[in-house]
This record gives C-alpha cells, structure tokens and sequence, in this order.
C-alpha cells in the first residue's frame, strides 16, 4: 500500500479500474442524489461524534456505507467544488486561486467553458439533472450549472454571506490600503455572528429552458436566508414526486452550514449549539428527501450519497457557529486533516451494501464513479478520480489509495496508505511552506500531533520522492481563474 | 409636403440626407448627453403645458431646439427603445410583440445580437459610451447594454414596475384562466396605486469591464426606487467630471416617472400631484447635469437632448400618478398623437440655434443624426431614420416628412405633413381594426376629434395609397421577440 508510486503507477491507477463483476444489474440507470453541505465537518454527525443527533443521516451511513477517510480535492468551497463537478485537480481546471481561494462577486471569471461535469454527461445519457443551492463556480450567467450540464437551477451563485450590504468585500480585498483591508474583515466577521437578513443581498435565481431557450430568472422574493432549507427541501421533495419516470440526477448543494447561520425558527435552540441548529435542520431535510423516495417506491433504484465541500470554519467556533473535525486536526482552509477530509455517505439499498470503509476516496472520485455506475460516457479522459464502484458494490478495496492535498494551487499535503507528508504550516492563516516535512501516521495519529519523520526516514523519503513524482506527473498548471 | 410617397421616394428619402453645410464645424467630436424619460407625456414639460414647472428642461429648451412633432417608434417602452437605439422600425428588429408588447422579466428574449446601436458606432469612433438606468430590451446578460455598445451600465434590466413580489406577472399572463389573468392586473394596478418600495425587486446591476473581463454585478444594496434618481444623478456629474478629455455618449434613461411612482421626499408635494413631484426631481436632475457640463467647460461641446419613450400611462390618471399628453388624444398603448409623439429638446450652445420647429422628427433619426454630427459610421445601412442635423445646425426643413406609428408590429396610423390617418381603434385596450380609416389634420385638430376623410377623399385616397406603399417598401417582418 505504501509502495512507491512512480509515475507509471498512477497513470494506470487512472486508467485501469476494476471492472464490474456484474455489470448487468446497473441495466436500469440509477437516480443520483448528491447532498452536499457547505463547511461541515468530519465530526457533524453524530456517527463521528456530533453532539446533536442527525437521525436520518446516521440511518442513511447505517442501512449504507460510510467512508471514514474521505477527502475533498480542497479546503475551500469554489475549488473543492471544482474538484467534485468535474473529478478534476484544481490546477488543471484553474478553479483556483494563488491569493483569493474563492471565487467573489466580482469576478468575472468563472467555471471554464471546457471543462465537463458529471451533470453534462449524465444528461448526455438521458439523465434530467437539477440543481438547488449554491453553486459558487462563477457568477456570470455562462458559468451557471444550466451552462454546465443542468436542466434546471434554483439557488445562489455564491455562499450566503457574499452579496453584503455592509462592506464591499472585493473592494476591501482587493485595496491597497491594509486598513481599508483590515475593517473589512472586521465587518465580515462581525455580520457573521451577529447576522441579520438585510446584511446580504444574495440573488436567487431560477435557471431553466422556456421555449427551447435559456431564462435566468431572479426570484424577486430573494434569498431569504432563514426558510432556504425548507424551500429547498420542499422542491426536491415535489420534483422527486414529478420525475418519477426518468433517470434523474440532483445536485443538492445546502448553503445553510455556512456562516451566517441562518435557519428554520422549528429548529432554533434544539441542537448543542447554533450549528447545531442548522444540522438538525439538514438532517431533517435528507429525511424528507429520503422520505419522498420511499413515497414514490424510488429507493431501491437511487443512488443517495451524502457528504460536504470542506471542513468547519474554526475561526467562527468562538461564537458557536461552526461544525467540528474533532479529532481530526485543524479544519477550513487548511491541508491538516480537518480541512479536506469529510463525512461520505452512500446509500443504495440492496445494491451497496451496508459498511464502515475506511479506505481512502474522493469527491474526485464520484464523477468516475458515477459514470461506471450509470453507464455514461465522459468525454474528458484526464481526470483525477478513481472508479469506486467495485469497493461500493462488492466492498472490494478502494483503488485510491492516495491523496494529495492542493490549496492555493499548491499540493501542500500528500497521504499515501496511512501515512500523510505535511509540506505546508499556517502563520495568520496564510499556507508558510516548511523546510522540512512532516510526517503522521493518521491510523495512530488522525490529530496530527506526532511527527514521525525521525522515526521512519525510509518511508519519509519514499513519501517525499512519491509526492514529487505525482506532482511531476500532473504537468503544468492552469492559471489560477480566482484570483482578483 | 402631401405628395404621393411612392417606394421610390421612401427609398431616396432615407439615402439622401441632405449634406452639412460646414462639415469642418465637427472635427471635435462633441459630447453626447441623451436623456429619456419614461411614460412621459407631450405636456409633461412646463413650456408645453404642464402644471407643474420645469425650470431646467425649459431652460434647455429656450436655448436650444424644441420640436412640437416629435414621435417615439412605438408607444410602448421596449419597442420604443429598441427604435431609439437602433433607428430601425420594430419590424425589421424584431423587438415588439404581436401580443405581449413589451419585454417581461421571464422573457428568454431580448436585444437580437445582429442588431447595432448608436452606442456601438460610437464607441467605434472612440467615443466613451455609459449608460444609466432602464434599458427594458433585455433581462439576461447577452442582452446588456454592454453587450450592445456601451462600456459600462449601471441600471435596472426592465421597468420600476416588474419583479414583483406580490405578484408573478409573466405567470399570469400566461395563464389560460382568465380569473387569473384578470387578478394578476389587479394586483399589479393596486400595488401601482399604492407601493411600498418590498413590493418589487428590480435587480439593478453594475455592469463594467474588469481586466479586461465582463462583470454584470448586482448591487446587494438593490433597486431603491425612492432614492435612484439621485443616486444615478450622482453618478453621472461624478462621470463628467472625470471624463473631460475624451469624447462620451452617455445615456441616462431615467426609470422613475413611470408608476409605482417613487421619488426623493424632498421632492414630495412640490409638484401639482405626484406626477408633478417626480418630473419636479427629473428635472432637477437635468438642471444638475448640466450644471456639471458648465462646471467642466464641456457645454460648449456637449450635445444635450431630452425626450421621452412614449406618452403618459392614463389609466394610472385617476390616482393622479400619470403625465399628461393634452390636448393630444389618449396617451401610452395607443397610436393615437397622445401615444407617440413626446416632447424633444436639443441643446448645443453656439452650434444648434435656437428655435421651436413644428417639422416632423422622431427618435429613429437620432442615430443617423449623430452618425453625422459626430463623424462616425454605421454599418447598419437599411435605417428607418432620417439625418436631422442640417435641420438642427442650419434650420433646414427636416427630411422627415411622414411618419408610420407602429404598435404591436402592425403600422397603426399614418402621418404625412399635417395629415394623418388612423386605421385603428381600441376596444378594452385591443387594437381593432377600422373598415374605414380616419383622416384628421394635426394643424388644426391636434386632439385627432374631427375625422375629415369625407371632406377629403382625395387627399384621404392618395395617403391610404402612400401608407400601402410605405409598408410594402419595408418588406417582410420580422417575428416578434416579445410574444411570450
């Protein structure tokens, strides 16, 4: 497992998955429904530990499997969402940024128009796919997910604390003047834990075909923060009911476990804390999407995978408003474990069977995955993900069994097998590379506490020389689309 | 004047514009200031009636041109401005509708991207372009003003009135139950009659070039529609001040004399009703810019024009929130003079000299007429304009001899000289065709009350001939955008 892994290695763990055994039991294309939360962390359900119980979600990982050592391609959203649309790298879809990591208001770039999703070949394999939440890969209208393979969007473009009334963050951002930068931040954060509706304007939009043509439609009612979830949840529930006929693909990207916390007042003061709250609300709604399956007797034949774009936003757990790694290290916006590995749930039922996996995947991982799944073609042949549906569907091993850690466009971690290479320390937040690495062995050590390089000099040079020739391997970099 | 307008005419008519005297008069490509007005009558400026006083707009006027027979394109906003910018008939763009005439938030639709404006030839001759406020030909981005010749725009996509929150317009007028129909105008009538500025939200966007990039931002500060037109009166003495030494066209299309009828409290009550408040505020706007212009010494070199896209909404008199177009007949919707002909002023100290004409003009020949007073070409050859500029340098009579009134993609009416023949009449709002035309003399009978047809057969004869061939001169139409 911790072999060294040349070059040859990884372009044929990317080429050859394994086959199928039974491939004539997908002969039905499977719906998809993907959760997707916004900073939730490793611990926030209670089968990892939360303190406020999400009933459904733990019945979803009970009657599924459960990836314990699961990762996203980044610790931030637009990338890591990047990375889970089209199975990708940042650095070769350039859905990334060296300085800003996120994609803002205004900036004009967005989603590149050559990069393919999973939602762009699925519907090319007569799958209706829609979208509900946030998209945050681009704010202009060719970047939107009806650009880029939906049939239909109802969300936000950005995360529910963009769009603010009370400071221009682009502006502050991007001044020359490090006070300007400086109280922006301040308002920021203080908006943020003591959040109002009227401190943001995010748009909300209803994307969809009419007549053959494309409408791009601001619901004048806005995004109100607080109902979101419900609203969301109440659309998929009725979609679930109206597509009953036709393979469907849904992308539900909640924004609601993002700062600022907003939800339902049904839910307020019954979790272990705001986020808690919120949770509880999350939760709530995967029952109701569970619940509507069941309804239209669509279990058995659709796929339920849950799992989150990034780690807890730490900087925000003073007001208790944000989701925890625990124990896992550190949380958003770091490579530390805490920032990139994350809750996966998958849930088929008598297709996938029941299991605690603690293999390594990907959210990189789900468009090959998915595709092998559902018989569909992906016309982009480079990619970074592998196929785990034999691990799924016959608990054979994960063929990932690396990880590398990119933020900022650079790969500042890298696990192989067990053992993971820190490249990268944080000082005020920013990534300060090390002159040395450090070495964790995540099974004894999932905090990254002990480095163990002393220890272990062969397999700390046999990591170092592995990780240098993986990145050797992924060519040249696309220029970062994020920065401002 | 009244002589037959054969094919042949018509099409010597819009090639021959007759030449500058002093063409060397121009090398300094002057400024250009449009302002235009919404749902704005003929007698909404004091000089021409109006109860409440317009010190700035009659100024302009009293030391520039004011023409009394001046016609918008269409008496409806979209259309109309689609005329104004591109100095083609809505046939021949496509921008009208056969039955919903103006273009509605959920419209896929919008500006036709082989379509030129005045913008795009100017901006081709080194102008800088900027517009301000409502362009209503168009709600996605491929449709923007800066997609069609402008560098940046800050403004609202469609009228004050849309992106209702209480009401779902395009729904409703879709909808094939007539209660429905029938509610949703009453919904829209009474939020009109009495707004609150939560009834709507109009996206109102900043759009700009960013590196290079297109960015369409929508401000999270939203449409304030009380406060807009001193927020964009700002901006454009801000915009003159800072744009001194180049050429620019800017065109500033003010939203708010249209209902829901919003204005500055300073404003309230000043005017003879509350129509009479807002245009008082337009006003002074204009009196603000031009202030600026003499602020920055560019007066001297800044054509200035003012007029309207179409005549007072009368059905909204009753709560005394609509202009007035008296003693023109009817106003907005119609063909009738009340529908069409607005008032025009233009100002160009030392160059346009003083007067008020009686000759027919319209805003189709604003394009042609800047081409030449700027020096700048139009690609766009097949024009429906007339080259005013002799007319308003040397007092020459204005080419424009006739004019067809066109709504709904059908011509509706017919002037040439003082005459004009109506072949329409309106039931419940619905154009219906007469049997028989009417005749009337504008000289003498501006109120369009005594048909003369009778007393006229063969002048009555020769203009139904000459309509006949104007239209048949202009070819086949092409299909409505707006129809929904």
């Amino acid at each position: 497992m911790n072999a060294k892994l040349s070059l040859a290695a990884v372009s044929l763990a990317l080429m050859a998955a394994p086959a199928l055994a039974n491939p004539s039991a997908l002969t039905a294309r499977p719906n998809i429904i993907l959760l997707f939360a916004d900073d939730m962390g490793w611990a926030d359900i209670s089968v990892q530990g939360a303190k406020t119980p999400t009933a459904h979600l733990d019945r979803l990982a009970a009657t599924g499997q459960r990836w314990t050592n699961f990762y996203v391609s980044s610790p931030v959203c637009s990338p890591s969402r990047g990375g889970l649309m089209t199975g990708r790298l940042e650095t070769r879809t350039g859905l990334y940024g060296t300085q800003t990591p996120v994609l803002l208001e205004k900036d004009p770039d967005g989603f590149p128009a050559d990069e393919l999703t999973i939602a762009d070949s699925l519907r090319q394999n007569g799958y209706h796919t829609i979208m509900y939440g946030k998209w945050h890969l681009g704010n202009h209208a060719q970047d939107f997910p009806t650009r880029h393979g939906f049939d239909e969007w109802f969300g936000i473009p950005i995360s529910n604390d963009c769009y603010s009334t009370q400071v221009d963050l682009f502006d502050g951002l991007t001044s020359s003047d490090p006070q300007i930068f400086k109280n922006t931040l301040a308002i920021v954060e203080k908006s943020n834990s003591q959040p109002r509706q009227a401190y943001w304007n995010v748009p909300l939009y209803h994307s969809y075909q009419y007549k053959g043509k494309q409408v791009d439609y601001l619901v004048p009612q806005g995004f109100q923060q607080s109902s979101f979830t419900q609203v969301v949840t109440e659309k998929a529930v009725n979609y679930i009911g109206e597509h009953k006929n036709r393979p469907f693909f849904m992308y539900m990207a909640y924004p609601q476990t993002h700062v600022p916390l907003f939800g339902s007042p049904e839910f307020k003061g019954k979790g272990h804390n705001r986020y808690g709250d919120i949770m509880l609300e999350i939760d709530w709604s995967v029952g109701q999407i569970y619940q509507a399956l069941e309804k239209n007797h669509l279990a058995e034949n659709t796929i339920v995978m849950f799992t989150s774009d990034n780690g807890p936003w730490l900087m925000y757990d003073k007001y208790g408003i944000s989701g925890s790694a625990l124990p896992l290290r550190d949380g958003k916006s770091t490579a530390w474990e805490g920032g990139l590995r994350v809750p996966f749930i998958i849930n088929w039922p008598g297709k996938i069977k029941p299991a605690v996996v603690e293999d390594i995947g990907s959210t990189l991982d789900l468009l090959p995955t998915l595709m092998r799944l559902t018989g569909s073609t992906h016309a982009q042949q480079t990619l970074d993900g592998f196929d785990l549906s034999a691990a799924f569907l016959q608990r054979q091993p994960s063929p990932r069994t690396f990880m590398p850690y990119f933020y900022k466009g650079e790969m500042e971690a890298w696990r192989e097998g067990d053992y993971k290479l820190v490249f990268t320390q944080y000082e005020g937040g920013q990534p300060v590379r090390l002159k040395q690495p450090l070495l964790f062995n995540l099974r004894i050590d999932s905090g990254e506490q002990h480095n163990v390089a002393a220890q272990e000099p062969e397999r700390y040079q046999r990591l170092i020389t592995s990780a240098q020739d993986y990145l050797l391997s992924l060519g040249e970099k696309r220029a970062p689309l994020f920065d401002i």
